[in-house]
């Protein structure tokens, strides 16, 4: 990453002093305090973990239950057209809660930070962070940082755990999903994939193709609102659309037919994944979601979706069936089929 | 880590196809899939994963705030005298729980893999977490995997985070811990430190020092079942006692007297200090806390953890003050002081 960092530090970090990372700021002695004290709790704005507790006591609103999920995030590079890894670890624990029809509340963060990283660098992440976890209404209250030697680690790998409420009346799960239900992704497909494929290799095509990461809570808090039925939600990261239709079909012994006309794929993304020999179905999102729904309502939810974030395409690409010959199964414009089969190698390592 | 591995793995992955791990088991397609489905769902016996939902939901009990807390684990090397960094992230997680007056309930397990690593290493890491997670009696409910490029890992790190619940009348921490209050510490100091770095080095002693590491929440359970009324505890990770006290005497802006002859260090583990040059208040332990409480309690609560574990003599090590020459004084048998600093640079780089 070799882009001129022009800031001037807000925090009060003697970032002279340390421009670097060194083991001791994983020790758990002085070091690691300042490195604490002074940069990572006032640039998190992390309210809890300032009363140097081992862990966060939080209330639990009545009539809710607890939503738990986890992502590490090891992507490389560390920043790519359209985000880095700062906001992708928390946009990606806040989107998996969603997909559980929780409201997002509390994240953990856990910092894996290699021995040289430069400190204005972790910084930048760190305010990355701040102003996702504000977009996102949650707040970072406890976290953890280890140091590990230079060449054992990669800069920086982030570990963020989350916690959200659902609320009594909202089930949304893999085993509600239908015969008949319709199959609708929030947009379009493979930015994500692509934008970091072309960051690493150095590869650049007309427009820059940016990552869509994002929110997703605010998508699928829209739907609720409007009370649409919504039966299950997946959000498309490693192995794409394709590997999270055919987790599901596989986990409800249900079949997918998909109508491959109206899966929405920019045309600069389709373009790059030809270039590159990669099928935009396998291409990992980091801001979209596939939603399953009873059909009556999807038009509705398409329109609410739309209404929200009218650039992104959100589209009804198929339906749910008893049977078929393969679990997910792509109908073309011709009348002919193909299964759309789950990714079996690797396409696109360290996404996310 | 060159130990032989004698066992039959019971677990319905093809080892002999896959021996090691490579980028695709990180890849989010088939083989992450059978990677979970063969090896980490049936060893981890993970309930709320096998649902395949990006979150797991659970249920809040009525009358109990949350405690949440995280940790990263790049423990070097990965198996060492005592225990291994399954064990060790289970109950470093579980542990801070406890420190909250929690009864731990729920955890979460990122792993970042090192393409490479070897398969049944993994698997009987795995089966170190599932047995220390049901001594604790936490279910591991949702989890993440990557994988990262050969020598851009260390063979395995792991993150977990953790949730528990506590009961309304329960008020454990930092804030509470009042002038007069007894410090107790929970058993002797120095093991995991030094079963670390003797395993590192190479190093053998007359006896093998075993790492303490083991969970604390029996002992904090039994005490409060005793109506103990514990004011704050602190487990002596990182930086020891001596980083464990000199942040909650900062952090109350009180002081805390040591009687340096009462403080608990077995023979063994103070002779390998001396050789190595190291001070055992500042070497990490994993299974030590210290607690604070009123001082007409301590002996009763002494006696309480030493029924619990006779082995590793629980010791009232000293008192809090309104103030002092430092944070953390040491009164030594002869009448003389000194301060207990924090641990200014990196004594023992990843312990945990």
């Amino acid at each position: 990453m070799k882009e001129e960092i022009n800031f001037t530090p807000s925090c009060p970090f003697p970032f002279e002093q340390y421009p670097t990372i060194v083991m001791a700021h994983g020790g758990g002695g002085r070091l690691m305090k300042r490195l604490l004290d002074e940069m990572v709790i006032p640039t998190l704005n992390a309210g809890a973990i300032s009363e140097m507790h081992d862990a966060a006591v939080i209330g639990c609103p009545s009539g809710h239950r607890i939503a738990m999920t986890t992502d590490s995030f090891v992507v490389n590079p560390l920043q790519f057209p359209g985000g880095d890894i700062g906001c992708l670890s928390i946009y990606g624990t806040v989107n998996d809660l969603a997909m559980a029809g929780a409201r997002p509340a509390y994240l953990s963060l856990g910092l894996i930070i290699e021995e040289g990283l430069e400190m204005k660098t972790l910084w930048r992440f760190l305010e990355s962070m701040r102003n996702a976890a504000e977009e996102c209404g949650v707040r970072i209250v406890t976290g953890d940082t280890k140091v590990v030697d230079r060449g054992k680690g990669d800069g920086l790998y982030v570990n963020t755990a989350g916690l959200g409420f659902v609320p009594e009346n909202i089930d949304v799960r893999p085993h509600r999903i239908q015969i008949g239900d319709a199959v609708l992704v929030s947009g379009d497909l493979g930015r994500h994939g692509i934008a970091i494929m072309a960051q690493r290799e150095g590869l650049s095509f007309d427009t820059t193709i940016e990552s869509d990461c994002a929110t997703l809570h605010k998508h699928v808090q829209a739907l609720l609102d409007e009370n649409i039925d919504i039966h299950c939600l997946r959000d498309l990261t490693r192995g794409g659309l394709s590997s999270a239709l055919n987790e599901l079909a596989t986990a409800t012994d249900l079949c997918i037919d998909l109508d491959e006309t109206t899966i929405p794929v920019a045309g600069e993304v389709r373009a790059a994944c030809e270039l590159l020999g990669l099928d935009p179905l396998y291409v990992a999102c980091e801001g979209r979601f596939a939603a399953f729904m009873p059909a009556a309502q999807a038009e509705q939810a398409k329109q609410i979706l739309q209404t929200l974030s009218p650039m992104i395409q959100p589209q009804i690409i198929g339906k749910v069936a008893a049977e078929g010959v393969a679990p997910v199964i792509l109908h073309n414009a011709f009348g002919g089929q193909r299964v759309l089969d789950m990714l079996s190698g690797e396409q696109l390592p360290r996404i996310c």
